[in-house]
């Protein structure tokens, strides 16, 4: 029961840094485009929440935690907050901006995952709910600003998501304690964003040509 | 028994008056991008019941009443022939388009936001359910001709939302007459946004000089 | 019973087949936009599943069956794995596109249709969510690669699923064989769909000197 206690509020901290820091994203795009304050942490929110939104409706958990828990709100609305007023610094380091979405990506995909798998799911159901809840806030975010979702186009994004679901599964089919399964899989998920941003790993890319490299 | 009776039918008032008001915005935006019949219709029901069908999903009340209720379809698809037959007095008047959508938020504003409390969700979360029943339509409307959300642009539009959202809930705790506190609640968003068009009312934005105005 | 199953089968055969022609529109639009290989099969699953996702949200199946069932994650990545080694040929080929889609178009409309006839929804609705599943997928593929969805602009395209979801409204009330009428129905989606490319049928335009042609 302990052990269940402190493996939910482990999770729950994973979702809530997951959103302010996809909530971050959300604001960082929501300046560029000039929006008002209002617009700002509407963008927050979106970006920080569509994910596990979109994942709680579809295992009908309704209302969804980002609806009718404050503390997702709050969240979102702080890094509205943070950005608004401390904009030139986040400008400047845009490369951290980067590195906080992928924080992000991570820590939805094995959220997602968990929460599906306690909810009964299969495993290849469980690991498509982490990659979509690692997804979502990132394609609503650049759909409301009117660009190509960076999720489709990115070097091994969605391919990072689905690895640190697969991790999650393994750990869970094997028992091990969430925390230390759930960061494994947050980091390989961050580890290989990072790899593919300043290294430039890639996956192949269809072409007349036909390259498979 | 009698009262509830009249407050949900002045709810239902409320709904299909937003719905039609926020569907001659949808098909404006069609004819402008030069629709077919179908296609203004389409987007006529999508701007007048995004935000309903949205809300109704999140509290888990499927299918939607925009769905399941004919009156919806049948008030969406009247805008849009509206619309279509007399498009050139509609476009002529498009500062008349602009108050027709200011009333759309504050009529889905409110009754969104009542619709959560009577569903037994608490006030925040009710707000904020307001808010998005609000916006949904018309950002729904906006992705889909490819523009930026006018919501996330716009000067004071979510936050005239939230204004309503909260009238709602003080007159809801305090048990006054709902068709009183929907009507103040929807005429205060409205008013809040005719300031912002006429008077060019607006919230601070974040800039490179963190101007805070 | 037999029938029973033979009907359920047919109707998962159509859904599926369905999935596929238009995981393969999906597929062609990410190649055009450069996206790797798991952002092909990201669109691919988009665009083949949206509308079935999205008709599952509705009347409350959830998890959907596009989530749950493995076969249509199998059968949307197939047609991104097709796409991505033969696309020379697929590109060559975009009349073959077209008509994949119009099949889809078909496919989806009735076997929507038919699904919510069975969850007891009434004919009107029931319609309602044929036409939704049929243009869900392609409208989420445009907004995802940035364009105005051709579901609004092309010619004759929701009315055409409209029209199939009629015929199945009509044979399930006369209760005539589900493969019959859904066949009937998808046929008549997909006659209307080429006669709209090949001969320019289309439904009037709203237009500032009102013409009604």
């Amino acid at each position: 029961m302990h052990g269940h206690q402190l493996a939910g509020a482990f999770l729950d901290a994973v979702d809530l840094l997951g959103t302010f820091v996809f909530a971050l994203s959300g604001a960082a795009a929501g300046v560029k485009s000039r929006f008002d304050l209002f617009g700002l942490m509407a963008l927050s929110f979106a970006a920080g929440n569509a994910g596990g939104i979109t994942g709680d409706v579809l295992i009908g958990a309704v209302p969804p935690a980002a609806i009718s828990d404050w503390r997702y709100l709050g969240v979102s609305l702080l890094a509205g907050l943070v950005t608004f007023f401390w904009y030139p610094n986040i400008d400047k380091r845009r490369r951290l901006v980067l590195l906080f979405d992928a924080a992000g990506l991570g820590l939805f995909a094995v959220a997602g995952t968990q929460k599906a798998l306690i909810a009964g799911l299969n495993p290849v159901t469980a690991i498509f709910m982490g990659v979509l809840t690692g997804i979502g806030g990132g394609i609503l975010r650049d759909v409301l600003v009117n660009q190509t979702p960076t999720v489709l186009e990115a070097d091994i994004y969605a391919v990072a998501a689905l690895a640190a679901g697969v991790v999650v599964v393994i750990g869970y089919q094997l028992h091990y304690p969430a925390f230390v399964v759930l960061t494994v899989g947050a980091l390989l998920c961050f580890w290989l964003r990072v790899m593919a941003i300043y290294r430039g790993w890639h996956l192949p890319v269809a072409q007349s040509q036909n390259r498979r490299d």
